[in-house]
């Protein structure tokens, strides 16, 4: 099989770096671009990007060179986008118009109509929406967009409860560090501390919700009946973002019902490389999920949940920038493959 | 005016020391017996207790001889009582017995139907149950109580709220590392992380807010009919609770109904020495309360408000250690001095 | 006593914050004028300065329109400068040819031959040094300027031990997070590490020492003889720097003797309003001093040294934005208005 | 090839745990025993070990059956031992004395006449003592142990520069909390804050780095002229003790000849399964090595060096519990093996 040959957008940032990281050995894609701001173009990787996972960036990565975040300059059949939102919404029309599939982190294009909100393990039948799409816009390409990583780790939750008839959800989150990139928190800021706010978060947390555990009726997506209130704060935590959840149900399950449709929850996606083995693992101990010891988990793609009580109240953990961003992109261009689209 | 001698039970441990700081300049207390577990008895005070406060431990406190926490051997009016749970229950009975009254901040009594569980703020009546106290057990002395600090920030801002109809009641906490005690917390479970629970802390915020805001017949205190769920965490913060609520209420009023609500809260209590100035703090950045700014205004004793948005969500923070444990207990004996119990 | 206006540049960072909570209630400063960079100019000083100290800002400063760093701008006898270095090159010259007493923090000063390098308690005869400067440059004001944090700290010790024959030093830091600046630290990079290098630190703390301690002969100071090497790091403190020592003396003194100079010192300048009591702290607890106890001993003024071992090593820790910045250059003013120069 | 059985004696403690995590694929050594103290004896590993690391226990450990650190009911050829020092006294003679070969991490035996104290990249000949125990003491196996962690990061590279003439080494370091135990360090103890002494710390460094250096002369191992001064503290760091060294060696070499020293530092012992490929990397970045990006570099079995100075001063980085705990055992239990004394 050919690889798919991919490329990285904003690729020295935290995000980025985290995609490069995915994709060095990737059994599917391979990485043939990395493009970043002017700043960086014509440089090697490894001197622009400060290279901060544990993992050493392989010396044939540092030594490229990086491209400008123009279509006419990246070789790839598809991009990964970890613009920021500003840049994201000129730069990733400009790929789709020039037939790249480009699949996006960035904000900026997920509450289109026409532009799929995914997690393949939750809502993959809005890729029709890519149809829409291109006959609407004229793109040979696409844009397919991953939520923002707390509504991920809520969301892939809230998918094994669908049956029992969602209602209402409120969610106080503990959001990591990293979620803000390198720069975004000071250390003075969050020692000994925490931020009670984190900008635009709960808009995102209420507003993607709906349109991810909404219907496709073949042409666009009816947001969910469901009423989502979200309180988000940052803690001190580097990787992992932790949520405390009350979610109402029309069935009003038991917390063992609850924990039994998390553990049965399979999306049957095995055949994509990035899909962990358990989507959701169930902790049983009173005192897990834990960031530092969970977020790693399934390589960072699972989504540990634990302490089901009544109410019904429960605590869901996800690794925020490997299923909550960079993860979630590449889960998103496996199945795009899988499914032809690619 | 004669100063009321007061004794500090469980003297030498982290509350034990946050009495002995508030206690060492009062202006209607002058402390005078430490008390401690066997282990301390007969040495200085400055040689058991390993004082961490920021402000010197006075030497002529230092030079203290700790007593043994027998009734017999503590010659005081009032005992403050930081003791563990399991000691407190037969303690506490021992020194009401022979005729101190007690102000405990521990849990053993505060759910005993004749003994007062209180918030000065919130619900001074229910001294009245002291009279029921003294009859039932024939106690020369008696028995008052403090909440558990989450429960005391909580409820001290549901109490401005109680004109609307409280509901029911959602709080997540994110709670500092003092409220384990100094050895509570080792730093490998918390450095780059949070915990998800905290044992007995959720059950303590549901029922002892349904008796802080419950109604005294003048027998007993029937519960308020309130629903209150709690998710309890703790995170890499020193002192200073921060707590996330959703409160539903009868009149739904708006967030800013709600903000005049808090701003207008006022006990009438600024004849007690350590009422703070203002007992709710309302603050309109949209980034405060934080614990690191904020958990010491008031002297520690205020609480301070923020975020009040539609739901009606908001961010109460407040410091654990004064507000919600020695602060509380010692706010208790200035109302019960006040009213002539003492 | 006519009260001496003073203003602060770079009013709106994190030392100038520092200058401003010392200067508002100062005995002899009153504090006219609060200058700083062009996007605050013309604004109010709290809508500019987040304000994070916590002692809140009294609301008459806050109301202060920020005026420009322009010396025709600034009604003031003296100004205190907390400018980044490159821009306090310019400025700093600009006033004091306007004749403002400036007394800066910047580094850019320092090390010329005709500016005073000051700790008050250390080398107070330097400030004959501005005759020298006031003839050469042809200014109407000066330029004093106090040493670098870590430098400060250090120091001041090795003040108290000139009588033994000081001949070399080694010095490894553990510096806070305040010494960068409030965002100067990313969280991401300290949280559960330690930077092994601080950009300049080394440099100063080994050119600025010979300053420091160097010989006045009238018209120039001769450097002292000694020899320092540092190894300087930054570790997740919010405030404080701790520094391991070992200082070679001639005079080879035993731990106890040295202990006893530290005990001893006394600069005699108990008149300076920010003089503290001691300004060396001897610990003698085998666990101090340590940053967040003992930081804020004499006012943040206070330098606490402990461990005192063979070698000679010992531990230095101070405030590093109080005694190690803004004070430091508030302390060199009052000693500037003793003196008779103000 | 048989595979040599091993058992773990207080296997259920940091320490212990990071030998379980280190054994349990081990290509040459069978884990067939885990003993610890009386209170888990009789008890399933997975229920009284609280596994902390992120890779998962395996199961089939788990299910293991705690045994008594007893040699009479420890079915293994070789020990390794994570006892706490008192009881490791008499623990490790019974197992000696019983056949055991004995591998110790803890102190107790260190510093004995007839004990190697082994780094086998550094003293590998001091095993040569073996000999001189068994005949002592008249056992049938024997115990070698390795240096305190903090010991044995230093020492590494000292080894790299013994060509130059080592004359004096001064050292502060700033270590991790893994190093004290899950319990040892309270979080209250250490957030925002530096401790400046650990117990035995600088006593075990000044006094084992003299004989890890020193030379087998066939009969006992003569100390090394070299004299070593540390200062240790603790810092908010989970895993990796990070080292600021001072050398002074007889030949003076430039930082360049050290950087070589370093980088060309090879024990040759490639075909032990736990020796890194690199046993010191050298990191030319200004910034590096730091504790959380290198800890782990080797598989946590390699020290990182960086800032090579004028001094000679440069920074030792490598994981405690790894390269400085659990890790040195089973190294040496290979170098035994290799020998043919296993």
């Amino acid at each position: 099989m050919d690889r798919i040959r991919v490329g990285v957008l904003g690729a020295t940032g935290n995000v980025g770096q985290q995609f490069v990281g995915m994709l060095v050995d990737h059994p599917w894609f391979e990485l043939t671009a990395l493009a970043a701001s002017e700043r960086s173009v014509g440089k090697r990787y490894c001197d622009v990007a400060k290279w901060r996972a544990e993992r050493e960036l392989p010396s044939e990565v540092g030594e490229e060179v990086v491209l400008p975040v123009d279509p006419g300059k990246v070789d790839a059949d598809l991009v990964f986008s970890a613009l920021p939102a500003d840049l994201a919404l000129k730069v990733e029309a400009e790929f789709a118009d020039a037939g790249f599939v480009v699949a996006s982190n960035a904000r900026s294009y997920r509450m289109f109509d026409d532009v799929p909100l995914m997690i393949p393990e939750v809502n993959p039948e809005h890729l029709g929406l890519l149809e829409v799409q291109q006959d609407t816009r004229g793109w040979d390409g696409c844009i397919v967009t991953n939520p923002n990583c707390s509504t991920i780790i809520m969301v892939t939750t809230l998918a094994a409860l669908r049956g029992f008839g969602l209602e209402s959800v409120q969610v106080a989150t503990m959001q990591a560090l990293s979620g803000a990139g390198y720069e975004g928190v000071a250390s003075m800021a969050i020692l000994d501390n925490v931020l009670v706010h984190i900008p635009m978060e709960e808009e995102k947390m209420e507003t993607e919700t709906l349109k991810l555990l909404g219907e496709f009726d073949g042409e666009r997506v009816i947001d969910a009946e469901i009423s989502v209130s979200a309180s988000c704060h940052r803690v001190a935590v580097m990787d992992g973002h932790t949520e405390a959840l009350w979610v109402k149900m029309r069935d009003d399950p038991t917390p063992e019902e609850v924990r039994e449709a998390f553990h049965g929850f399979d999306a049957d996606l095995h055949d994509l490389p990035s899909e962990p083995e358990r989507v959701i693992i169930v902790r049983d101990e009173e005192d897990r999920p834990q960031p530092r010891l969970d977020r790693n988990a399934g390589g960072g793609m699972s989504v540990s949940v634990g302490r089901i009580r009544e109410g019904i109240r429960y605590i869901a953990m996800g690794h925020n920038t490997i299923r909550g961003a960079a993860g979630a992109s590449v889960l998103n261009a496996e199945l795009l493959h899988k499914k032809g689209i690619l």
